[in-house]
């Protein structure tokens, strides 16, 4: 029997009413301030006939109406499909239509799109935020208990192939996620964690829940502002804050010879490996690096390496939550330490599995551990290594070549900002490796080489370097490297065109 | 279907190897120490024929080896019966009777009393500390996995009538009991929790579950030393304590004009409500302290008041924590703020029920909630004040009379140290209270009656007072009033004797 909990933010704002729970700009709000405005959301929201079990798609951005509106769900035991508001009008319409949503709640901007997913949606009905304020309320039942179980959010997710997969989120996995983080991070009543990743990811999403389990203040960001954020962080006004590596890239860059606060106590680094000199920067500054390995099937973080080992387990994503276990695994056998293979996990916050994908579920998940699909290996230790994401495996001559390790050697390099590696076809080797770059100041090819040769085995090393204005990444600022390869297709048929020409 | 977590102590062996676990007087082990002294008498104890579900009892001393036992017991999957080392022979052989104890493990200096209950007990097999570490080892299965539904531990409560009955505690109870201490209590890094309790009670128990769960050290004490406890908190050598009035008057009346270390952040008071005058000693010293509401049946705190109340609501235990609730009911009805009535409490931490107790269970437990059997009332903010244990309400005239309200009021004149007061038999009202006393010096009963009067309602006012060296208390200092009605019955008795010669 699954457990049975109070209702989350109801029990948070009986506990403890008065203190912040959501700061944005000047505005601040209290947990109690949370759950009126959520029990308000929640009986317009029930006017349109939604109640426990339905579907309802967000397409909002990072602001407080779509905090109250996402707990406005909760309230209602209704399913929030998280949308990502970059996607395409067609990408939003499968995911509508997958989700069986009943109604879409978008943020005004975002008109236009709702229209014409309506119309690609037949029964569904929609409603701008500022529709859904004037709308008349319907009196409706709040559950004073929540059952574990419950479906509480869907995010899809792309993978490697078919069409995106909608990931089941219970509140069970919810709970487990922040549970395990605060045995991980630790928990102080003083906690203010900063959101500026999109609510719409499990990155954003997380943040909201630790908040009503923890009783903890969010402040949140409209977009990534390196500026404002370091201000905060310089004068103590956040303890945590969710970044990839090219937000703290821009935040180290904007911070200068300043330093953070010593209440800031923990930057929470995922996204993928770090490169060593940005590690390195932040040791010296004092900024305590958690990284962290995580997915939108594990309900945010799994693993996380704490800050006394960042640069002794250099590229290391850490040791498992308590609650969770990692493996390493290949043709259905667990590899011993330092043998690379697929990264296998299990635990409370892992998803029972995608909407009505009896395949995938089956193909992922074996007797509760989901295959990840991810690359890595473990030391002996038990200290995880992502090596990459097992769709940017480069394979060159029978050798396997990770990506995310040629980036971050070059992203050492003095003149580059950022690197992009994908493998491109190749006669000879079956594959090659070739590097994208943001560069500062113009680096001759030579100059690339040589330091390349420098740090990475010769099969390893880039065949062409191109020098690109940015690097294509998605909202929670992962590299895209499926764009890059779309990127060289095209300058390859370009270049095919001039020669012909 | 229950949730899996990986086996608690091999993952915090994983996670945190170095790491202090257990001090004790001079002696340090770390978390990979304990799990390989835990492994290893795991092999001896599985060497008596014990393997998952039996049940093992365990008679043993606040000490190292016995941590080592008890986490032997949990690689094992058998369940630890906690036995009280206080109870007599028969109290002992009951308790391993109706558990169906295969083995008892016991301490050398409880040898008399093992043989005798051995003898009681035919089936039951037997070994001291000392014979088990002698023992031929049996290689045996540890699970890496633990199923969360699975019974831990098993510990007797006494209750109002009949015989003890055993509380069935699951790992599911003790972990959702640490979570959600430590989403109230918070968690840092430098925790260090002394332990100055019985492992053999729930508050005791408990804190061993939090070290493996937390990654958090704990000091063991073998009995309760204020001076050296007041030497650590001091020196900053703990960070939190678990205590009962008693222990904390005795830390007190200690510590002089002496401070604790900034360090120290939680005094965890429980055992009943505590007077005014220790809580305000408390305010002008700084010491924080943390009133708690909790039993056997709810593995530890289900309900905690933070310092920042601990005045302004005097005399309160606090709210629920996150994943508990509580309700006050009175003939199946829930009673509005403001009505005493008996305390209903439901949780993921609370049991499942009594050991082979059909008749209590279907009596306590209704749709997960626990009738408690206490006395109390919330405010219209939701504090718990904790009125009395039901056995222990006088009723008198009609009034509802709580004994702890007339201690807490004792408690507070200058030449008392200790009150327990209990109802006895009046031809006018029913029942009647009369306190016992422990006192600094003489007080003249008028002074005290005079004191009374200024600070209860007429009916509560003891009619008799008896000054005793010291009140009967239990192992973890809950006083014990059912001995203070039998030592008047024995008082009046020996008066009524004295008067016929």
């Amino acid at each position: 029997m699954a457990a049975v909990l109070p209702n989350f933010l109801k029990q948070r704002a009986s506990l403890t009413p008065d203190r912040p729970a959501v700061l944005f700009h000047d505005q601040s709000y209290t947990f109690q301030d949370v759950f009126e405005k959520a029990l308000k959301f929640a009986e317009k929201i029930a006017s349109y006939s939604i109640s426990s079990g339905d579907a309802v798609a967000l397409l909002v951005k990072n602001k407080p109406e779509s905090i109250f509106i996402i707990y406005a769900l909760q309230q209602l035991g209704a399913v929030a499909v998280m949308i990502n508001t970059r996607l395409t009008e067609s990408e939003i319409s499968w995911q509508i239509t997958d989700s069986e949503a009943k109604l879409l709640i978008y943020d005004d901007e975002f008109k236009d799109t709702a229209d014409r997913v309506q119309n690609q949606n037949g029964n569904l009905e929609k409603a701008s935020i500022d529709e859904l304020k004037e709308r008349e309320p319907r009196l409706t039942f709040i559950a004073e208990e929540w059952k574990m179980d419950h479906i509480c959010s869907i995010m899809y997710t792309s993978g490697t192939t078919g069409n995106p997969k909608g990931v089941l989120q219970s509140y069970d996995n919810h709970f487990w996620s922040a549970a395990g983080s605060a045995l991980n991070l630790g928990l102080k009543e003083d906690d203010l964690w900063i959101c500026a990743v999109p609510l719409f990811h499990i990155s954003g999403y997380s943040i909201l829940m630790r908040s009503i389990i923890y009783g903890m203040t969010v402040r949140l960001y409209e977009r990534f502002d390196e500026e404002d954020i370091n201000n905060k962080l310089i004068n103590g006004e956040g303890t945590i804050i969710s970044v990839v590596t090219v937000m703290l890239q821009r935040l180290l860059n904007n911070l200068g010879n300043k330093s953070y606060s010593s209440r800031f106590r923990c930057m929470l680094l995922g996204g993928g490996p770090a490169p060593k000199s940005i590690l390195e920067q932040c040791a010296e500054k004092g900024i305590p690096v958690f990284q962290t390995y995580g997915m939108t099937e594990t309900s945010s973080q799994i693993v996380t390496l704490p800050p006394e080992y960042s640069l002794s387990k250099l590229g290391s994503a850490g040791k498992p939550l308590f609650p969770a276990q990692i493996r390493i695994m290949e043709d259905g056998k667990v590899l011993p330490p330092l043998k690379a293979g697929e990264i296998v996990v299990k635990g409370p916050n892992v998803t029972k599995g995608y909407l009505k994908r009896e395949d995938a579920n089956r193909e992922r998940f074996q007797d509760g551990w989901l295959f990840t699909g991810d690359i890595g290996y473990l030391d002996e230790e038990g200290f995880l290594y992502v090596l990459d994401r097992r769709s940017d495996l480069i394979i060159s001559g029978g050798e396997n070549i990770y990506p995310a390790e040629i980036e971050s050697v070059l992203t050492g390099h003095p003149d580059v900002v950022e690197a992009g590696v994908i493998g491109v076809n190749d006669a000879n080797w079956g594959q090659v490796p070739v590097a994208f770059l943001v560069v500062k100041k113009h680096a001759p090819e030579e100059e690339l080489l040589d330091y390349c040769r420098m740090h990475l085995a010769k099969y390893k090393i880039p065949r062409r370097f191109f020098t690109v204005p940015a690097l294509p990444r998605n909202a929670s600022n992962k590299l895209l490297r499926r764009e890059l390869k779309q990127l060289y297709r095209e300058m390859m048929k370009k270049n095919a065109q001039n020669s012909d020409e």
